[in-house]
């Protein structure tokens, strides 16, 4: 009953006369002719895409009906009211998807009509008032267009095909694709099915049902039907349909066919089914079956149960999650005791917490994205052309449609919270406010959503992090066992690091000694030390820092027993740590005019606003920084070495195995990095003697993130362990795009405009940094087999990158905490993926 | 009568036993045994580096004198004023460089003595003053050192020739090495030398001999000598020395002897000899010989003279050029006009016009230098100790010493200007002034100084740029027939263009558009531009700046009449036109608490402001920039294009032949050139329509100055007719080195450090910027053989980075007007030592 086609991008008269063969085959299975006046077949065009995707034309029904044929459906089925709502629902979709007039100048008519005739439901509406409408539409679709409804039925399917085939470029479609990385190049199928009706009656409905839940992974049959309906009524979220066990009361058998067909189907696919089914006077006809979308711990929960069901291997199963989704399951959670004012519920349609300040359009919710605030989007109900409000909505909130409704399979294809069909409030967008009972939200106002159980709640609730679900760590220990590329995190302090290890970190990859200065304890020291107008001076103040670091340091150690530790030296330029100049100045001119300001001020802001300028940088970023301050002012960095060499000893004698890694930044030549690691080494020996180092194998080495290093790596890997890609700076150096200055001004627009692929600080950019990667990587090893390498910039936490990661043959990928669960999946799917990376690398270098 | 060694750095026992042997031989030959009591033999030490450099231990003479041996030598020469003369000077001497004693501590023990014996000239002193004095330099030596002047005389010779090996590392001597680019691991030789003596009376006498003018490259007989004197006292300017012409007169045979040797030996060496002499009782030894320290116009016309005269090669003769003196030949001159007020007249030692402020002191000279002013030194008489100031000099003036002086040899080893032996001055260190008769010169008044005749001139005098020399223009065509590297110019205007042309240039390499937004007149627009809310503001304003630019290209286009124009588009980012951030703070803060300033004043300046900090960046190197300004505003570019071809179309018209090459900066990913040549083409055609484009056979290439536009040069290719690769901006993202952040800070720490080898901006990094360039060229080649490349950084004009783009096989370099001519030597000089670049190269990327 399938005509199925598979092609390009665009439509060909050779692609026609195939469409018109296959067509042959559908008239000769059903006995009926297309466009045949007393027995016409009827057929609906629908996408194949493999994935749905917002503003992708998906389906048109009820093709082949025009002014005769119409009267041949009326005769045929002896229900001539059923024949005209085919027929105008026909004009209306077809005029709408394909002739691309907005859908609200039909449902105006139909409003009009349905007043006309005093009803409130569409199916109560006469066959006459279809009649009338039918005209009305013609008008309609005359007026906007110049074109007249297309009687010619092959015209029809013809437009309705490209149109298909037109929508796979649609900006919407194309946004879509940029943000789930899905290539453009893949194009879309079209089917052409011939029709059956939900709409002939009472015995006749459509529905869509998940062979499990898609919300909670749980094995249950899950889905959603309306008696007397067509397709687009389930889904358009209009009317609000029924729970699929309502329809095991209403039509037991056919709720029973169902439920074994879709098992059947989930058996084959190995995977929970989303099918779309219709039933035409009782009998049940499945019209199209995918593998079903599904929220993060749905997906964890649906494939470990295919494990243990025995469908998946768990290589399969592992490979499966779609890695993205984790973030919803790892960082959203609302602290319960906080929660005061719920305002309403709704359906829970998408889980995880969303706070931001509410808006009720999209391009609001865009433009206040844009301007750095998080906002939450409400809508009665979201169409594709909402989809640029909801990308820049921490969630979505909407008054009608149910689980399958647009801004529910939206939002849960996002991995943002969703609470949809919350039918106890009103938006009045001319009055950017919405009402639930007597209480009234306005635009701005914060607004928390908890997609977990549809509640929307009064302000800003503090989230907690999300815990680990059993699925999840099953997942991950499957996972480990998998992949060859090991998982570190980058992380600051020792409670970072205990969150780190807890959710599977095997080493700290990156410690940020600054961010240890910024406490406001400390800040006042480091400041006197930048302060210092000779080196005595300074030196007391480090000699003040130095029992802090070393504490630091001790609890580090501590959390990460037996693991290693890689601490970098201070890195950002010194004026970072001193107030902006530009207040500076401000205050300096205030004092200046204004009488008040007492003298002892006044010398005050002047000496600092004087050493603050002479600390002033044109491109701070390629300045006076990283090991280029260790290398000018040796004793910042040997109070930082003397401090983790303290520590490890005293660690050490409380029992604790310490593995610490002392990684340099900024190198540029291999100079940089023989003093300094000169300078650790003699530090080492004083503070540990000869007996203790044994018990303290220490690491020095560097992070390759200045393009030089990378290119030079054979002279730099003779005194170092390990090389660290710093990606971030790496990324900004080779491509001369300082961070700062580039997202929100040209990047975004060199990313809209598809100049660049990704962003390449989300994305690691293989031709060009994972170009210098690959160099350093292979010259490194070539020249000491030993050299342990890994990356650490916030690519670590990025799915492609790690993937490049494994390839490049790195030992460890670095990341933020909370990426750590997705980092590992991400590992074990590059094994799986790609197998070992290859080892002929190391011969090409030769 | 010559004894040498020449050896690595150290002193070792096996050395010594070698001199212990050779001395044997020198025994052997003068029939006189050292240490000998009755006939000692008395020897010299000698640095027997190939360049003599300042801080270097060049001589000690009289070694083997010691209490007993002196009387031998007394009753051996029947003379005991003087032997006890040149025991004094041993001890003077070797107090002095080989134990470290400062030289007026010896000095005033002279003085004192000259006192109490009431002569003026050291030769009035009697042996007995000589006895008397010997006593007080041993005191003083054990009281300055806590050591007895040895009285071993062979550990005298041991002492000397340490002294010799240790001073090559000297700090000075460093330094030198570091400006001169001679490597560290030379070393210096050592030559020990059996005594004669022209201290012995009035047939004696001591001097130094060019075989030709080092000044002019006269082939005329050139030096000075002194009566009764040992070598140091033609050298220390202490007594000034009379012209070698003299001696024609006073001992005609001696001079004939001398001078035919020295013919002799300049044929045999086929360069211009530097030779001392000694004359010891009316016979002549030579004691040294070396190729002789010439400046720049001097080398020139000695090697064009040698080629003439058939003792050198074409090839040879450009070979020897050192290009870095070259300019000292092409910036300076004084423009005669100019000229009211000349204070004094010295010796044209160094040619060249210096303008400066004027210090005394060497300290001064190099903190007033750090600080960003001009300096010229001046000093009685300049001594190794001064060499930082000499460096941080335009030019150095001296009231004693001749032509060969210290002075007068470090300026012209570093092409700067001197005058010296102007006795006419008084310089009072305490006062911090100069006397020329009854004027004063204060420190930092302005001075100029004419190298070329010696004339010092009161006041910062302008300078005409340099005249091209009839031997430079010929060493310059010479230079042409053997290079196969090319040689641009960077040039904005048609006045840079003119000047180039005459210079040889052989194309424009950087034309940078922006210079032409700068004039005073254009300013605003260009303001009004970038101020401007909409785009139509933009478009009229860039219409305004069109016919403008239009009128800079067609000039330029005419200078450059049958040779290429290479023009890179807009370039910097847009607040560099606009005011300093600052500056506008500081005057909205004023007219924030001043009462006085008008509402318009306060509305201009808030408006102001708020588009500077709009546009404000925090690494703006790294920010919105050269070719993502043409992507984000393409109206910016496509006037300039119009511009250029508008230009082109009216220079065709005239009958001239333009070769515009359109460049587009900061490409770093191959759509953005894509993107920009479409624009340029569709431009170009718009402009020219099909038949002109015939006359117009413009290219459109890429600066390459991102990182990644070089890793991924297989890709840009695709769309670049040539390749520009701007070494600055690729020195600073390479190494993570903002220019404007390093210079001054860490970047001077490093080389002075020797962490780096040279400045990454003077000297072309070919490790890792290099690295880039290569692969980029090879790979680029390899695509696409007809891909023209060069480089148009600052290292353009800079003669290794010149040899590495020979090496590289690179089409031409491009360099500012005045560095051509030293370029197009370089060029030359690349090609006479590595020949073709090796085409083998591509066949590595396959």
């Amino acid at each position: 009953m399938l005509s199925f086609f598979k092609v390009g991008n665009r439509i060909s008269e050779e692609l026609l006369e195939q469409i018109a063969a296959a067509l042959k085959q559908l008239e000769k299975q059903k006995g009926q002719t297309f466009g045949d006046a007393k027995n016409p077949l009827l057929v609906s065009v629908r996408s194949g895409s493999v994935t749905s995707m917002p503003g992708m034309m998906d389906t048109i029904l009820n093709l082949g009906l025009n002014d005769v044929t119409v009267q041949g459906l009326a005769e045929l089925t002896s229900n001539e009211k059923f024949a005209y709502d085919c027929y105008r629902r026909l004009m209306q979709m077809f005029g709408n998807v394909v002739m691309g007039i907005e859908s609200y100048h039909f449902e105006q008519l139909l409003h009009r009509l349905k007043e006309k005739e005093g009803v409130e439901q569409d199916q109560d509406v006469t066959a006459v008032g279809w009649k009338l409408l039918i005209d009305e539409y013609k008008k309609c679709i005359l007026a906007k267009t110049g074109l007249d409804f297309p009687q010619h039925v092959y015209k029809q399917l013809r437009m309705a095909v490209e149109a298909v085939f037109k929508s796979w470029n649609n900006q919407r479609a194309q946004i879509y694709r940029k943000i789930n990385r899905i290539p453009d190049e893949q194009g879309t199928a079209v089917n052409i099915q011939s029709m059956v009706f939900g709409n002939m009656g009472g015995n006749c409905g459509t529905g869509v049902v998940f062979t499990r839940n898609p919300s909670t992974g749980e094995n249950t049959f899950f889905g959603e039907y309306l008696i007397n309906a067509q397709g687009e009524d389930v889904v358009a979220g209009i009317r609000t349909p029924l729970a699929i066990v309502s329809l095991k009361n209403e039509i037991p058998e056919i709720y029973e066919q169902l439920f074994a067909v879709s098992k059947q189907l989930e058996k084959h696919y190995k995977d929970m089914q989303d099918i779309e089914f219709t039933v035409e006077n009782n009998k049940l006809y499945l019209l199209q079956t995918r593998n079903g979308k599904r929220n993060a711990q749905a997906a964890l929960k649906i494939a470990v149960d295919l494990v243990h069901e025995g469908l998946l291997t768990k290589q399969e199963a592992v490979g499966r999650i779609e890695v993205s989704h984790l973030d919803q399951l790892l960082h959203r959670g609302i602290e319960e005791e906080a929660v005061k004012d719920v305002l309403v519920k709704g359906l829970p349609a998408s889980p995880g917490a969303a706070v931001g300040q509410i808006v009720f359009d999209a391009d609001t919710a865009a433009e206040w994205n844009r301007a750095g605030k998080t906002v939450v989007l409400a809508r009665n109900e979201t169409t594709p052309e909402d989809i640029h409000g909801l990308i820049a909505s921490e969630g979505v909130l909407t008054s009608r449609g149910g689980m399958t409704s647009h801004a529910a399979v939206v939002a849960r294809g996002m991995g943002k919270p969703c609470v949809c069909g919350c039918e106890d409030i009103r938006i009045v967008l001319e009055e950017k406010c919405m009402f639930a009972g007597s209480r009234v939200v306005e635009e701005g106002d914060w607004i928390t959503l908890d997609g977990a159980t549809g509640r929307v709640i009064i302000g800003a609730m503090p989230l907690r992090e999300a815990r680990m679900t059993d699925e999840l760590l099953i997942m991950l220990n499957w996972a480990d066992e998998i992949s060859t590329l090991k998982v570190y995190a980058n992380a600051d302090n020792p409670e970072d690091a205990k969150i780190a290890r807890q959710l599977g970190a095997q080493g700290i990859g990156l410690c940020r000694t600054e961010h240890m200065f910024f406490s406001p304890t400390r800040l006042p020291v480091v400041q006197r030390m930048i302060l210092a107008d000779d080196k005595a001076e300074r030196l007391q103040a480090l000699s003040q820092l130095l029992p802090m670091q070393q504490s630091d340091f001790e609890d580090m150690f501590e959390e990460m027993d037996s693991l290693p530790v890689t601490i970098r030296l201070l890195d950002p330029p010194l004026h970072e740590f001193l107030p902006n100049l530009e207040d500076l100045q401000r205050r300096h001119a205030q004092l200046s005019y204004d009488k008040d300001g007492s003298d002892l001020e006044k010398d005050e802001v002047t000496h600092l606003l004087r050493k603050v300028q002479a600390l002033h940088e044109a491109n701070p970023m390629l300045g006076q920084r990283g090991c280029r301050l260790g290398i000018v002012y040796p004793e910042i960095y040997d109070m930082q070495i003397e401090a983790i060499f303290r520590a490890a000893s005293s660690c050490i004698d409380r029992g604790i195995r310490v593995l610490p890694e002392i990684m340099i930044p900024l190198v540029g030549h291999v100079n940089e990095l023989k003093i300094l690691r000169e300078l650790v080494e003699s530090v080492a020996e004083q503070v540990l003697g000869n007996d203790k180092l044994r018990d303290c194998p220490y690491k020095v080495g560097t992070m390759i993130e200045v393009p030089r290093a990378a290119l030079t790596a054979r002279q730099i890997v003779a005194h170092a362990d390990f090389f660290s890609f710093g990606t971030n700076d790496l990324t900004q150096m080779t491509f001369g795009y300082s961070r700062d200055d580039a997202e929100g001004k040209f990047l975004t627009h060199y990313v809209d405009q598809k100049l660049l692929p990704h962003n390449p600080f989300q994305v690691l950019d293989t031709e060009g940094v994972g170009q210098l990667i690959d160099l350093a990587v292979n010259v490194g090893r070539f020249v000491k087999p030993s050299l342990k390498t890994g990356i650490c910039g916030e690519h670590g936490g990025d799915k492609e990158s790690i993937f490049f990661c494994h390839l490049t043959g790195l030992d460890y990928v670095s990341c933020s905490p909370y990426r750590i669960p997705l980092a590992r999946i991400a590992a074990a799917q590059a094994f799986i993926q790609y197998g070992v990376p290859s080892e002929q690398k190391v011969a090409q270098v030769v």
